[in-house]
């Protein structure tokens, strides 16, 4: 059976595993305290060519994005982002959780634009009754976004101004950045990234990791103690080598891009498949997911033999599925599952 | 200097007054346990044509709605409101601060229907990721709304329907009951309030008390220990014979209804006036608030003999701004500002 | 029937409610921005010898704990307070629903010393494990104590230098605070309490007022947005003019001071007594509370006439209960009380 | 260097990097739901002898300890712990972090007992005031504790009898659950375990896993929507798989308890090193933590050639230390560590 159900379906990148059973039994300090660690933030440093980057390691997304997000807002901010962004939808709530509001504003695509970021800010300020509401306390965005949209450098910088004339930290959730970064219908590289946001992260889980995302604060701006926030979110590894040594071997010899890139060909090689055989695209989205619209017959039989996954209805005969991509996807998988369309 | 600037601009009915002084020196017990707060639980039970209802009263509107979701919902529960609700947006979050997600809905004219939650709710449930979503555990809505308007009863009873079929709570936000009550624009009733919600509050503060909300359970589903997440909350007066002395002078003789009908007397005198003079309406709102569209010139011309709140801003030239009238409101101020007109 | 039972059984000294009469129909400004409330501010930063102060009037003092607290804590952090204290044990969990930890330490009669808190600190700070627990960041203490004991202004003093060299504020919870300044056993004043403490309250709800509670802010240190936290908190009073009203009255013409002198002086009579008449002392308290140790069947005939509070069961023959005298004991009531002992 | 100084310096049991390099490829769902967490689950119903339990996978301690426990209090509850609890003193605040106090009551090197237990919930109950309290919701201990001592099973009987009598779950914390098992000075088992608590988890971080904590709720009282909250707390794993496996190679062939074992004879052996010298304990501390009191000189000079952990200072020349053996501790070395004392 084939699956392209998501782009978390392997385990990890053979080096990652290899360096995990050679360093094994090396007796390391916890905590994210180890040598592993301390190489793989300076690797991270020098990709993101900004030297004075504080970087943490975290496990998962959720987590990172709930823990980053509460330790720099104040108490009585929130949150801007896509009405579609993950925090929004998509983490069961944890970020009220924290106690901050999702301040949600409308989007193209999964995309905020700088306009109505500027929008809904103005009317913010403009309020005389804003004491009596959340304060918008930084804006979340995600490259690729939900929809595997992306971010061109000129609307990242757009929206970056915007923040900062409001003096606001952007914040950028990059659980698929590789993915972004490697596609060519973006401009925008992870230098870009660390110059236009203010803190943003890594993902690992989705491209080559085991499990963690490495989360770096560009602006010499970590939030004080965060290492006490981290832990207190219950988001502090014990063993923090095991993020130290996978995201070490991520950012040597450029294998992070280079593994993302394998999920851009192969997710290009199908959408060539699906257009040259009339499939019907949901909407256009340059990255490793693909979304089709299925006649609900088909999308039955095709469940036959390969998996993917269910987005949303789209009307009683019609149902939008994803098919994802990802460091992993072996073209003759790929081969295969064109077969089969 | 006229007010219409909102309808918590005096003090409290007189009677209110008169009754706490004839009671100051008494020596009551604390926390809600004295017999004024008997005696007005039973007025209301009785007003209510609910002889089950478990009353209590605290202190604040935003108070009260934080304070009633939050006991009421599940950790993993979200609080389904439109999004205009006061909830939403002007309670500074206070109800994420709690823990929980506003889950926001449209609205029309600041009403939800029944269509649109069971829409939301089907959605919901046929989601094959709501595991990661956060799962609707409360229907809020306000009666009057966010612009003054009201349900009906067969939109109130068709909204109970929804809830009930999806073993959900319908919560109503009563701040300005009475003025819903009092309004010959609809057809519910106290007792309907109590059959179709699950929990409500009856609002002192605008109508006529110093302050006060009155939250009746009216289905035996208190949530354990209230008293303590009460408390928990800050919102347990020590003094609780100021809430219960209040509530049982407006329960007694029907004030609460005859002070609301002056509102609601008093708005149709003036909305009489705008139209007659050819004043612009932002929207028809039955109640005891009144949204006009006027020209800049004109507002600040208005503005030096007479306050009244600013809403938002239409365009360049004109602003939306509200007239409020409340049980205070007295006629001779309504034909000032009538001629001032 | 007599009641000792607690310093908040009465409604409100008369000079407040007449002057909620006068002011009654006047049209004011929400939410503490009315003139009264300004005046009444005006009072307290002459009376505490503090012209910076800034001063802020909410409803109930477990509501004043949980925001002040809240909005002054960063997230990491926890406030240290004796394991007596009443945040520590009498507020339902108010301090830790809002994410922060109560650092217990050990009191004497109620009270912290500069010591003890000093080698709290230190072992703290020298903990090499000190990222995984939580921050000592403010300091909180109660004056009178739990246990209606006070301190003197070399103790205050000293536990404020404690503080300070820390860099931690130190609050003071003065719910009952009147009865502490009233007392003839302490030389600290109200200046002294704004000279040495960061913030505190000045307690209205047990001190003549209906309700309400007056923060003070003494260094310019306002928390940003203090005024959108309290809102969030549920603690903002749309008619915050009861609450400058109340206040204005209170700090005029001294009559907060002259009020908590009455239960002093009560209470002096009353402790007199019980010496006189042989009773046994739970412990020394000088201020408004009397801690008695009755044998059970003494304490059940006694409540047959007089009601008092249950404080705590001493043995199987034995129970500690309380009785409060307030700014509106009589003297006759004492005396009945005597005559009863 | 050798390192004694915690028992999660080195990576993974081999066993378990190999399976993981095996299973690598394979195409799993995400999120626990692959047949090796099934595999894993099933296993360890078995091991604890109850096969109605639920069982669900998280990545670390603190985040065990924080989801669990929010997950099963009533927002008005808090959780009852030794003074010296983990969830007291060393998780940076995490259960406040949640809203809910952690009720501290005394313990004996680290555990606490029925009697205490039994006192306080007595006490509790028996308050006129509780209402204004937080109320006891759950039972928390850890075995083996913070010093690494053990209950017998009798007292674990007792505790869990005195929980029940009062209605209150028992949650055990299994950090380092197989030494415990594994250590000869106490009669507690595995299926104990299960008999008596409500909740635990059996810890893989320390004993010989990457990462990973294995909850299992025994009487069928998983909370409701359980997988939803542990999303909300940022703990649900995207590859769950990688838990899964890893407690699937441990508990196949005995495997968790074998290793557990080794910690146990070093420790012994170490231990009976350092009587022989005459060294002096700090406790007596049957399990894997070996707490000594060396002079500072001493220590010095050890730190050289071999790291431990400071625990804490003694007086001005002795400083208490900890050494820890571990599933990966190597005879040799503990043989280089007896050359050097």
């Amino acid at each position: 059976m084939l699956s392209f159900e998501c782009d978390y379906s392997e385990g990890a990148h053979e080096k990652i595993l290899h360096r995990l059973f050679e360093t094994n039994m090396e007796q390391l300090s916890g905590y994210g305290s180890d040598m592993y660690c301390e190489s793989a933030k300076e690797k991270i440093r020098k990709a993101c060519e900004c030297p004075d980057a504080d970087v943490y390691f975290l496990v998962g997304g959720t987590q990172t994005n709930a823990t980053v997000i509460d330790s720099v807002l104040r108490k009585y901010e929130g949150v801007v982002a896509a009405s579609t962004g993950h925090v929004s939808v998509h983490e069961a709530g944890a970020i009220e959780f924290t106690g901050h509001k999702v301040l949600e504003i409308d989007h193209d695509c999964g995309k905020i634009s700088a306009d109505a970021l500027k929008g809904y800010l103005d009317s913010f300020y403009s309020d005389g009754n804003r004491e009596h509401m959340v304060f918008p306390g930084m804006v979340y965005i995600s490259h690729p976004t939900e929809y595997g949209t992306l971010y061109s450098k000129k609307e990242l910088q757009e929206i970056s101004d915007v923040c900062h004339a409001y003096k606001i930290p952007l914040y950028l959730d990059g659980a698929r950045l590789g993915y972004g970064l490697a596609c060519g219908h973006t401009d925008v590289t992870l230098p870009d990234v660390a110059e236009f946001c203010d803190v943003f992260y890594i993902g690992g889980t989705k491209v080559g990791a085991l499990c963690g995302e490495a989360v770096v604060f560009t602006k010499k701006n970590t939030p004080k103690c965060f290492m006490t926030t981290v832990k207190q979110h219950g988001a502090l590894l014990a063993k923090g080598r095991i993020l130290g040594i996978q995201f070490d071997v991520l950012f040597t010899d450029n294998l992070y891009m280079d593994i993302s890139r394998n999920a851009i060909v192969m997710a290009d090689l199908l959408k060539e498949a699906f257009r040259g055989k009339g499939y019907r695209f949901y909407m256009e989205s340059p990255t490793n997911q693909i979304f089709i619209v299925l006649d609900n017959d088909k999308m039955q039989r095709l469940q036959e033999a390969v998996s993917f996954s269910y987005w949303e209805k789209m009307d009683e005969n019609h149902t939008v599925v994803r098919f994802a991509t990802s460091w992993a996807t072996k073209e003759e998988n790929v081969r295969g599952l064109i077969e089969l369309l």
